[in-house]
């Protein structure tokens, strides 16, 4: 059976290698020269010519996705030839900032104080409502911390204005919170699903760099409310394969941040960690077969190989480590791989990363 | 970095699959037209002229191999430019059933009584020393039950001669044994062993059929035994590479079998059911990378897939049950693919088993 990927990054590398034990081949949509996803699939390129997506769609059973900017307009067009999974609605909803936010209010998520911003005036308006320490923020095409400016004071609107001016903008007043929290869960076809434990993030540079799993010190209510919130989004978007939800915890309270229709970094340690890893749940549920259970396995944690990779026998070298590289040549700021560590507890865990001798923060 | 294989069936394309996230690619020597590693590495027919071997070798870190019928002047040749692993001198020692049985002995494993058959005199001479009833067995490329002849009593020489006369034979004499075990290790470039645990096979036709992993009321004293049997060999060949031993279980007696000097069909459980892979450790052994621990997370099955597939809802619908295909036509007989079933207790395990619907036995 042969599916459509579009995007052929580590993401539709990790699909891919999902993918084989379960009789699936995976055809990418994907322009650059160079992708992880070479060797593990056909490659088109991203023509969007009528004939070239229908070489694209002849023969696949379904097309999903690998990055959340996949245009709308694409998915409509594709999903005439062939089902489309997460719907494409959900892209749609977590393409822009602010019908993001907003569904996610309507849904009865909590999210920060938004408004929005398409004019230096609706600037100063939003700073009247909603005060300063905030985040200015383009509604579209932000990732890993790009196209945000944050405000300290009222006197940063023009820096921020000059900034970001121009394309539609959001303003977010800045919360506290204790730590950022990611909910990953899976829905197949069928209505059914499945909800992977709640995960500890830690980023540096806007980049996710660690996550924890399952996030230590989580109540049963806490657990509670993030299935809440994902099911509340899965079930409204008709939604089939992985969602992340991104979080800010706020003692018992959980503030919605961000969604991504898709597998997440926050995810990685599924493979190992988890009865169930988030590619091989998202290829079941978008095929309309049964999910696997989401239990994490034990404690681990994933750590992200930014800009320059380690000496392989180095993190080897530390029991339960696992390495995943993603094929892609070095250059600063660039995620290479992550690895991933287990151990008996969330102690040892903590020990066996600091002997792999890299700052995991 | 670029290793190369010799053979391209399902044990080097789940090496493949262990080698991408290590950043591994395949290159393989496989001259079937389909073959289980097509879309996970370049192919190479198996022309053996100095050009095309040159070919094959170019730009490759190491060779390794997943079948032992590899004829061992090719390992050699292919030895002169680039490294080898596991040695030649294991595919020597398991290719022949007289060489490999006089190595066990030599090393102080035990065996059946066996003796070397050249003629019709040798099978009566033989058949005098050891009795019926024996096997009479092919001492080259024999797998899977083939090449074997069952001499319930002696008056079956005769059409046991005219099974196999003609090529060079072993007669080997039938041992009583509760059960068949196998013990997998692998060994480092720099003569470190890991050991997983024994595993208890049963076989359906000659093929394996079921693996229980690890093996139910097994003595520390036995496992003791196994671990000194796969040491002897391991050092005794300067041994690199994961190592399959098939042993008969005689109360607290092994009785050893067979070996094979690859990554093995009773090993592939060790995918979810182990802490490391062998086809991790495979390739980690062959690259002098430090080797992963091999103790089993729990108890599982592994159950082979042989002739035909069942529809893979009805095998995921079983929790922590995974699919393992192929990509393999079906053909009566042929392994298209395995089951691992996880679960917390062996009872569990069978249970989960029971309920895939596909008989174990």
């Amino acid at each position: 059976m042969r599916i459509g990927v579009l995007g052929g990054g580590q993401l539709g590398r990790m699909l891919a290698l999902a993918g084989y034990p379960l009789g699936l081949r995976c055809r990418f949509l994907e322009p650059a020269l160079e992708a992880p996803v070479d060797g593990l699939g056909e490659r088109h390129a991203d023509d969007t010519s009528e004939e070239a997506l229908a070489r694209f769609t002849n023969g696949l059973e379904l097309v999903t996705y690998e990055f959340e900017n996949v245009p709308v307009e694409l998915a409509r067009r594709l999903e005439r030839a062939v089902p489309i999974y997460p719907p494409p609605a959900a892209l749609e909803a977590s393409q822009d900032r602010l019908h993001e936010k907003t569904l996610f209010r309507r849904l009865g998520l909590s999210t920060a104080p938004y408004a929005a911003v398409d004019s230096r005036a609706d600037l100063d308006r939003a700073l009247d409502e909603l005060g300063a320490p905030a985040f200015l923020k383009t509604r579209r095409f932000g990732y890993d911390g790009k196209g945000q400016f944050f405000l300290r004071q009222r006197s940063d609107a023009d820096a921020a204005w000059s900034a970001l001016g121009g394309s539609p903008l959001l303003l977010e007043g800045a919360v506290r919170f204790e730590r950022e929290l990611s909910h990953l869960s899976v829905r197949g076809r069928d209505g059914g699903v499945a909800f992977y434990p709640l995960v500890e993030n830690h980023h540096r540079d806007g980049i996710l760099r660690l996550s924890l799993a399952p996030a230590p010190d989580v109540s049963p209510a806490l657990t509670a409310l993030a299935c809440d919130y994902s099911r509340r989004v899965l079930d409204e978007l008709g939604y089939v394969g992985v969602l992340a939800i991104e979080l800010f915890q706020q003692g018992e309270r959980l503030i919605a941040n961000e969604m991504a229709p898709r597998v997440h970094n926050s995810g990685h340690w599924t493979i190992e960690g988890a009865r169930t890893s988030q590619f091989e749940n998202h290829l079941r549920a978008v095929l309309g077969w049964p999910l696997g259970a989401a239990d994490a396995v034990g404690p681990c944690a994933m750590l992200n190989l930014i800009g320059a990779l380690p000496d392989p026998r180095t993190v080897l070298a530390v029991p339960d480590a696992h390495l995943h590289l993603y094929g892609k040549k070095a250059r600063p700021g660039r995620k290479l791989g992550h690895v991933t560590v287990q151990g008996g507890t969330p102690e040892e865990v903590r020990e066996r990363l600091a002997r792999m001798g890299i700052a995991a923060r």
